[in-house]
């Protein structure tokens, strides 16, 4: 039997994964965590092949009471060579705390959203632009590089649509500042899969030197069909959390992270590399979850 | 701002849901649900614009106990005008069965590797197709429509890959036999966005008259992936279940069926129609997770 057969060609081969389950994961639980579980879960993750991990963010305690420890967790995590270690920078005095860390690489953050920057940073997207292109010139004269996440790339829970040219103009000017990575998040799970290319692939297009990823938040599932469809724009970069940590799963619009073990799964089947063990990996999201509050029943049920 | 902006173009604009939550959804649950409940699962999801329900199989009591009460169910639920009842027929008893109700439309089920037909059905695939043939044969005589499942169409867990000619063979002997539309199953969660654009576009490209429908199962969300992949090969029908309902969450394999409430949703965002109203559709899939045992817990998190 012959018949057509059109084969399914991806422009990515290899993708790398850029873990954020010790920061975005764990931020929002509302139990602490101890220092040592969250060194554990890192170590886990590097020792199953994730090579750029943000492990803590440097955010006053008083909002953030769960990332406390951060110069902590930093100082206890094992060092891997070919590891790049990050952590969240909310301002410039975080950024000044990863720098007497001795941290290589931070990350900043901004909405590209009017009202969502306002919510979360307390100023307008011009202020947080201004703020970061202070924020990056500082890192760079430190030697410290920078990643940069777009929050509501693909919509706002609050404004609804955002237009991808304004994400692009945002993206544009933290490239200038000198970022080295855009993160395209999907702040509240609103994407789908056309927004995740038409957004990814404007961006991706134009973007001169720095590299581009995208960052899915859980929306029952609908966050696969998101990534394949960022794939399909050439984004090579997708953020993930081991055990889909992040968010709070009882508030709506506010779900956790792509899980790396499903999206590794995912990557695999598709015979795309990670460089990821499959089995170290569903370990290591297994105990993210065993760490969580939200997850933990749920874990039991598998 | 200018820049290059892809559009990104579905070959589908419309997509025809197949509810399969009654049946599929419900076969498989360890305690006894109540015929009325089983009405009033099917009445909610024909209320919410579902127009094709599997309402109920055919199979023998002794192998599917949840099922003994399929005359009671179709002589109970509101026949709405448009709407097409199903029942899943195993063989010519259970056709029989569905004639003497009157039921319009049946659906037959095999699998494409053998060593899962001979699991599932105790006979070869070449016994299944000339039984399938004989029982497509008398339904046709009887005025009733044919609906063909093939099982492991993406993979089998005994077999691993499963040739994608061998798929189309089968189809294509359904389609000669009579069925007019041919659902490929995934039957325990194989399937990748690759293996669901490749066999789908090659059974797509080669029907001649019969319709075709990809019918996923639950993999952590990679299934909306393939979902996505399927409507790139241009296939029109999905199969789901309200709730997500199916299989068994415990067991490794054996999870459930595509959760139609999300379905509805990722399609509506694509701006793809499908008839069925968005929120009936998620109180039709939350009353259905109250009936199961397996998803009770999960539901009462939400």
């Amino acid at each position: 039997m012959s018949g057509k057969y059109k084969r399914y060609e991806l422009p990515v081969r290899k993708v790398s994964i850029f873990e954020v389950g010790p920061r975005d994961g764990l931020q929002n639980e509302p139990e602490l965590i101890s220092t040592d579980d969250k060194i554990a879960l890192t170590d886990m993750l590097t020792d199953a092949g994730c090579t750029r991990v943000e492990v803590t963010s440097f955010v006053h305690p008083k909002w953030v009471p769960q990332m406390a420890d951060a110069e902590k967790v930093l100082a206890g995590i094992e060092k891997k060579p070919g590891v790049l270690y990050n952590a969240l920078i909310p301002n410039m005095r975080g950024l000044e705390r990863a720098i007497a860390c001795g941290l290589d690489h931070v990350v900043t953050i901004m909405s590209a959203s009017q009202s969502h920057n306002r919510k979360n940073l307390n100023m307008s997207v011009e202020a947080s632009l201004k703020e970061l292109e202070n924020v990056i010139s500082r890192a760079r004269s430190a030697g410290v590089k920078v990643r940069s996440y777009i929050g509501t790339a693909y919509g706002c829970p609050m404004e609804g649509a955002v237009d991808p040219h304004r994400v692009l103009e945002i993206a544009l000017a933290l490239e200038h500042f000198g970022s080295y990575e855009i993160s395209l998040g999907d702040t509240t799970g609103m994407a789908h899969p056309r927004s995740a290319f038409e957004v990814g692939s404007l961006v991706k297009g134009n973007l001169k030197d720095a590299a581009l990823a995208a960052h899915f938040h859980r929306a029952d599932g609908i966050e696969f069909a998101n990534v394949l469809a960022s794939l399909e724009a050439g984004i090579d970069i997708i953020d993930s959390a081991a055990g889909g940590l992040g968010g709070c799963p009882y508030a709506p619009g506010a779900k956790g992270n792509i899980a790396t073990e499903t999206l590794v799964d995912m990557l695999h089947r598709l015979g795309i590399r990670t460089g990821i063990d499959s089995e170290k990996i569903q370990s290591a999201g297994r105990f993210a979850k065993s760490l969580s509050a939200y997850y933990r029943d749920e874990a039991g049920h598998e």
